[in-house]
């Protein structure tokens, strides 16, 4: 057995849990699978607000306390782009509009979001390897009490405010999972799958919408664990919980044990949550990520559980 | 006669004689025709430099030591550029950015040129009118010592080193005019047309390339004034000197002169150059333009030669 770790995540739970595999073991072996359901056109420009986040995370460069964007960032370009009249609702940092210029220019002349992501995370010194789930244009949309939204509408312009009724991944049908994604879920060599806390349901479905990579998941002989992002019977940040409730469910674990059923061999659920019977291994723990610390701590504790259902 | 009076221009000289035309008069009689042969394309993003130059000068944003770009810029993203190895030659200001996303955007949604930049003149709250000299790409190409260059090429990346051989204005003979500019070029109850001092060869002739505005201008009755841009036997700022030496031309104000004619009435003259006999009539004033007082001065000075011009 390899050390190498695979795990599919969306933006900032996540990222926080990515971070901490690549501190807890040799970030070389680390391969994140990263939702592109969220990206969107702003301006022209190609925004991958997940992909982003991740790459700021791992390359030490995100804001630590709002969780998206640039550290220290500057914002002349949004004030100028409010003087002009545009639309500000979105908010571009000074920095980050690097990311989305580079990209566009980049998609424009032919290069594929995976080429464009590899290369991002090489020049800002990554070891970790970043694949886009897929390579084709899958857009997550939620149905709502307003009506259809675009993500980033019902997420940043409407703060998640309307109720959630069903969530559609637009083109997942017929999107091929980007290069190395399948064979990195089948490498029988890898040491484990992991799914990280982020939204099972705007951040982890769109992913596993690819249909490759659904097969490819509940084929693998590697384990697979989730990292439960349910946490003292709520969600730590965004909307998990409110859309649980939302879309009918309980904010319990054995519901997301559920949602991933077929999927995973064991659930890892934070020890604050109420013990429940699932059909699947489980093993609890303190899973807050509030310190670099913690989330070393929580990556272990998801490889630990992860070898012990080894087959 | 009206107050109204048309300008050709280019930028970082031009825009001094534009704003001092502005402060000299009623600033909503003021039309500015203004050279589109350096806009290029630069990481995806629609640059138009003597446009923007302009904007930010009557917008009372331009940066008062560089003479181009904004007042009080940052520069994050150029340095998250460089992070990602990106082109960094040619300087994006943060702020400026949205000049060029804004347009890049509208570009491609359909709207013209002219529409743009009316807009972003009406937000910033502009009085004179801004007309590009034309919708149509027209491109100027610089035959230099070191082959065939793209302008900012030249301008910016090799800040003019290179001994130029002569110049093209690609697309120039199949381009239109932009609405408006013929109209106010043969608007006959109009006081005066300037041209600015900008360099002739660089700024000032890829707009008189345009068939319609040579046209317009050699058949307008308006008296047609063109301030030199020597000062002194020398060029202000910026190449014009210099790219007339290696055109094979003496930087004499006759040979300004020589440039323009057919299309100039008159030519104001510093009065520091050497007395010349000229095919035009000619006037004698200050024409060095360092403070807002020098500007009103200059443009007042061509205004009331143009007047003394009138047939």
């Amino acid at each position: 057995m390899s050390g190498r770790v695979t795990v599919l995540t969306g933006g900032i739970g996540g990222a926080k849990l990515v971070l901490g595999l690549c501190r807890a073991m040799s970030a070389d072996e680390v391969t994140a699978i990263v939702n592109t359901g969220d990206d969107f056109v702003h301006l022209g420009l190609a925004v991958s607000p997940d992909i982003d986040t991740l790459l700021y995370t791992l390359a030490g460069k995100s804001n630590p306390v709002q969780g998206w964007g640039r550290a220290e960032e500057t914002w002349s370009f949004m004030e100028a782009v409010r003087s002009l009249g545009g639309e500000d609702w979105f908010a571009l940092g000074d920095g980050d509009l690097a990311l989305h210029v580079l990209r566009t220019q980049r998609l424009r002349e032919g290069h594929l979001p995976s080429a464009i992501v590899a290369d991002f995370a090489s020049a800002w010194g990554i070891s970790a390897t970043m694949l886009p789930m897929s390579n084709d244009t899958v857009t997550t949309r939620v149905v709502t009490s307003e009506g259809e939204l675009d993500f980033q509408h019902y997420f940043v312009k409407r703060r998640c405010a309307p109720s959630v009724r069903s969530i559609h991944v637009v083109g997942a049908e017929t999107a091929r999972a980007a290069p190395w994604v399948v064979e990195s879920l089948l490498d029988e060599d890898s040491r484990a799958i992991l799914i990280a806390p982020s939204n099972p349901f705007l951040s982890i479905d769109p992913i596993l919408a690819v249909p490759e990579i659904r097969r490819a998941l509940s084929e693998t002989r590697v384990p697979v664990v989730a990292v439960s992002p349910i946490v003292a019977g709520d969600s730590v940040k965004g909307p998990t919980a409110k859309i649980m409730r939302e879309l009918g469910f309980e904010v319990r674990v054995d519901v997301i044990a559920q949602h991933y059923a077929g999927l995973i061999d064991g659930l890892l659920v934070d020890e604050r949550d109420p013990p429940a019977v699932l059909d699947v291994a489980q093993a609890r723990v303190d899973t807050l990520m509030k310190t670099l610390d913690d989330r070393v701590r929580v990556a272990r504790a998801a490889l630990d559980f992860a070898d012990s259902l080894r087959r």
